[in-house]
Parts: structure tokens; C-alpha cells; sequence
């Protein structure tokens, strides 16, 4: 049975909206593995590196999607999502019937529906993919990628997810790329928890955080999070691997989901809280291992030296 | 520097006390490594093994202590280490001076110190060195060890801890592997929330948990415990690892210690209600995934089929 529509092969042309820390990457690795990609972004400036690698400069929008063959968005918030993809300058009203769209921000699944819907009645096949593995992976192609749509853009779309990710799962019909991203959301908010709540323990009870570390790295509390982050945490950097606001944005989408769900998560529910008091502490900017600050906040030294 | 004292190598004579699950396997590994190991437990029926591997049989408590080099206790309740250490029966009471105690349960810290300054009065050195790495790492010999002592009895300490485990860390004085144990456990207690939170939201939002797995397990959502026993809530096994009302203690001797030192951790606090909730429902004697039990159970489905 032949594909009625060609994959995305690299012969493929490819519309990218979006060139954060994440885009750009991704736009990068889509160049080398030789696709032709046609970039736009919000602010422009942040395009050089991509166009000095050979992409070509759209000036909307709807131009970046009006020649291509696929179309990949990954932009902020889920109300920039909607403005790009589905307003009427946006990516369904001007890309071509036959054409494929990927959005890979991490946004709500509803919302995937609703993309996939109006992408169908115009003859175009759209999927949700938003992806894990931070700036290190979109760098170096390893993302995890969690694909929710119909079995048969997922076949098409692989062979450009293959340029970007390493680990890539169909998870079922269009909002599921979206709900598998909250899952590895929820997980890790919650580990957050417990690595930084160590850390802080830690510290009161007199031991060397490092030396810690090393008996429980490796054992059953181990995680990416503690082997990752705890250490950064350890040694005051708070720099942004990935930014408080951001995940503040995705815990909300996961409790709003839950409770449409009829769901109660109280370890996420308490993350929220959680990041909301470093938010308004300042740190929406910082990395999310700073959630330590707020816990510390929330227990002074008794005797302070 | 000469020790004083010779170190714990294969000549010294061992008494254990303790032959719950753990016990057996680290008695079983000290005959192994040449060990001549007098074993005494609360029920000898426990023994059957290990006798049959060469160890002889105390009668009591003091009878395995009397004779030895290093007495090595594994216990369950602190109720159960301050009697077998601290009583008019116990270990320290009768104990050679001279000798060397480990005791390692996961206790109170406060004890652990207790027990180190009851000891020193008596010229005997004891360690707490709780472990961590479960039955399996028992039986193989890969515990993680969590010494709190002094260096010099650490040091006489090493040759046989090294018969158990291979990751073994001095982390201060006495009550600090007991605190190193205490961090493992509070790092494990929300890892343990955040995983089950993930499975529950992935099977209300009509993923497959399995497929899930496959996109989060290798990213920063990965830990031990989303590796290894989020497999057995999907799975439906909640044989006990590691039993339920044995977490519980720990954490609550965390939580007591948390508040000893002025520290609020609210994760920890959560899962303390969550697990105890769980007690309520009969599930003391689970394994510490059945958390996904409470969970869901305070989240029925708002359609059941």
C-alpha cells in the first residue's frame, strides 16, 4: 500500500516557525541532515546561525508554511500555539491541502485536537510532538519525541523526526504526543520534590551534599534529576537548563487536564504551589533546580551563624 | 600509625543479629568471604540457611555478642535496635571492649549516637551504617553503605562492609548514615509520588503505560523507581520490594528529625499521608509502588465501564 503522500524525506520542504534555544537546533539538524527549511521567527535576530547555515528567511508566518511540504512550530505558550497555528495568518489557514504540520511545543492536548481538526478539513495531516530532553538534546539530535496523531502522518512525518530525536513513540490519536509530555512532566515535578527536600535535609543535618550523592546516586532514590540537577543545585547554580516559567506553564496544563478529568494529583498540585512562591520570589527566570530557594525559604536556620 | 585495634578482616569473628530478609543474604556473603559468624535471631527458624552455610547458633543476644570481634545488628523497629543495643540484654551491655558494633537498620540518628557514646563509655567503636540497594543488592553483595563514626572504626569497618556492598561512604560522625538513609528515603518518597502520578494521568488520559515508558523512561524523568516499579503498578504486582509499613517508619523518623531541625518538607509530609492512607486500606504489607493504589483510589473514575 503506497503512501497516497510522499514521507518527509529529505527531499521534502520544510516550513520552521519558532527559533528559541530548542528551534534553532532543531532547525540545524534538519539543514544537516539536507533538508531544504524555510525559517520565521518572532524576532528575527535570532535567525543568524540558521540562515548562515543555509535556511532561507520567510517574512510571516504564513509564507514559511505556504511553500512547504511540512510545516514545524515550536513556539512558547499554548496561546502563541493558537495564534500561529490556527490564526488567520496562522499555519492551517495557508498551508498547502497535502502538506504536514508538526507542533512540537509542549502545549494542551485539547488544543491538539482542535489543530488536528481544522488541519483535516483542509486536507492536511497534522500531528503533536512536543519533545524532551532540553538543549543538549536538540542539539545533538537525541530528543525524545511524542508523537500524537493518525498512524499514517506518523509514518510520514518519521523520517524528519528522525534527523531531530532518537527515541520516537506513537502514542495514539491527536492530543496524545501532548498527554505523554505532561505525563514526564508530572514525574519529574514531584521528583523535584524529593531531590531538592533531600538536599535541604542534607545540608540542616551537617553532611557533605557530594557525599551523599555518591552513597545514593546510584541506588533506588537515583534519577536523572538527582545526577543532573542536585548538583548544580549543590554548588549555587541556578542557571536555566529549563526555565521556572516554562514548567509553571506545564504543571497548570497538566492540573487543568487532571481536573477535567476528574483526577486529583496532590504532588503536583503542591509543585505548583511550589513554583508559583518562587515566581513571585523573583526566579521565573532561573533553572528549575531552584526550586531548593523556595523550600529553603519556607525552613530559616534556627541558629543562623 | 598502627590501629589499636586489629581491622575486621576474615580472622575477626562475627556475631550477626538479624535474619530478616536482608540479614540472611549479608550473613550468607560474610561466611562466603571467610567470615566465622555466630548468628542469633528473634525467631532461629530464619536460621535454616545460614547454619546450613557454616554459622553457628547464639542463644540470645549476648551470647552472640560475647564472643565476638564485630557484632552486626539488623533490625526492624528502633524500638527493636534500642532493645537488642541498649538493653539490660543487649549488644553494648556485652559486647567485649575492644570490639567493634555496626548496627544496620535504618534508625533514628539520635540513637545512633546514643548507641556510639553508650559503647565508647564500655571502650567498644560502633558504626551505624544503614544500607540501601534492597533484597537483590543484599544477595549480590552491591549495598550501598552509609557510615556514620568514627574514622578509626570506620576504617576497622571497611574490610567486612566491603563483604556486602560495593559503594560504601564514611558521611561524618555518628547518626550520619543514619541521616545519609534518611536523604535516600525522602529523595525516594516523592520520586515514588511523581512516578504513580504519571501512570495515573497516563491511563485516565487512555495512554498506553508501557508506550509512556518507552518516551520518558531514558529522559530527565528517569529514575530508579520509574525504571523498575512503575513496570509493576502497570502490571498489577505489588509484592512487597520493599514493604510499605517499613517506608512509612522511615519517613516518619525523617519527618520527626525535619522537625527537630526547624525544616518544613512538605513532599515528605505528603507522602506520609498518602502512605498512611494506604495502611488504612491494608496495604502495610505491599510494596511501596501500591502508592498508585491511594491515588487512584481518591480519584475514581468519573465514568467506570
Amino acid at each position: 500500500m503506497a503512501p497516497a503522500v510522499p514521507a518527509a524525506g529529505p527531499a521534502a520542504r520544510v516550513g520552521f516557525i519558532g527559533l528559541g534555544v530548542m528551534g534553532r537546533s532543531m532547525a540545524l539538524n534538519l539543514l544537516r541532515a539536507g533538508y531544504a527549511v524555510t525559517v520565521h521567527s518572532r524576532t528575527m535576530a535570532k535567525a543568524g546561525d540558521v540562515l548562515a547555515a543555509g535556511a532561507a528567511a520567510a517574512g510571516s508566518v504564513a509564507a514559511a508554511a505556504r511553500s512547504a511540504d511540512v510545516v514545524v512550530t515550536i513556539v512558547g505558550f499554548p496561546a502563541d500555539v493558537r495564534d500561529v497555528l490556527l490564526g488567520p495568518d496562522g499555519v492551517v489557514a495557508h498551508a498547502r491541502p497535502g502538506s504536514l504540520i508538526i507542533d512540537m511545543t509542549t502545549s494542551e492536548p485539547a488544543l491538539a485536537v482542535e489543530i488536528a481538526e481544522a488541519a483535516r478539513v483542509r486536507g492536511i495531516d497534522a500531528l503533536d510532538a512536543p519533545v524532551s530532553g532540553g538543549d543538549v538534546g536538540a542539539r545533538n539530535g537525541t530528543l525524545s519525541i511524542m508523537v500524537g496523531g493518525a498512524p499514517e502522518a506518523f509514518a510520514r512525518a518519521r523520517p524528519l523526526l528522525a534527523a531531530l530525536g532518537t527515541t520516537i513513540v506513537h502514542q495514539g490519536p491527536p492530543g496524545s504526543g501532548q498527554h505523554t509530555k505532561l505525563c514526564n512532566q508530572i514525574v519529574i515535578a514531584s521528583t523535584m520534590i524529593g531531590v531538592m527536600e533531600g538536599l535541604l535535609y542534607a545540608r540542616r543535618a551537617g553532611l557533605d551534599p557530594d557525599a551523599v550523592l555518591a552513597s545514593i546516586g546510584a541506588g533506588a532514590a537515583g534519577s536523572w534529576t538527582l545526577s543532573n540537577l542536585y548538583p548544580r543545585a549543590v554548588h549555587g547554580d541556578d542557571a536555566p537548563g529549563f526555565y521556572v516559567r516554562h514548567f509553571l506553564k506545564d504543571i497548570r496544563i497538566a492540573l487543568a487536564e487532571a481536573e477535567r478529568m476528574g483526577l486529583r494529583l496532590p504532588g503536583l498540585a503542591l509543585a505548583e504551589r511550589l513554583y508559583q512562591d518562587l515566581v513571585d520570589q523573583g526566579g521565573a527566570l532561573l533553572g528549575t533546580q531552584a526550586l531548593h530557594r523556595v523550600l529553603e525559604a519556607a525552613s530559616p536556620p534556627a541558629n543562623p551563624r
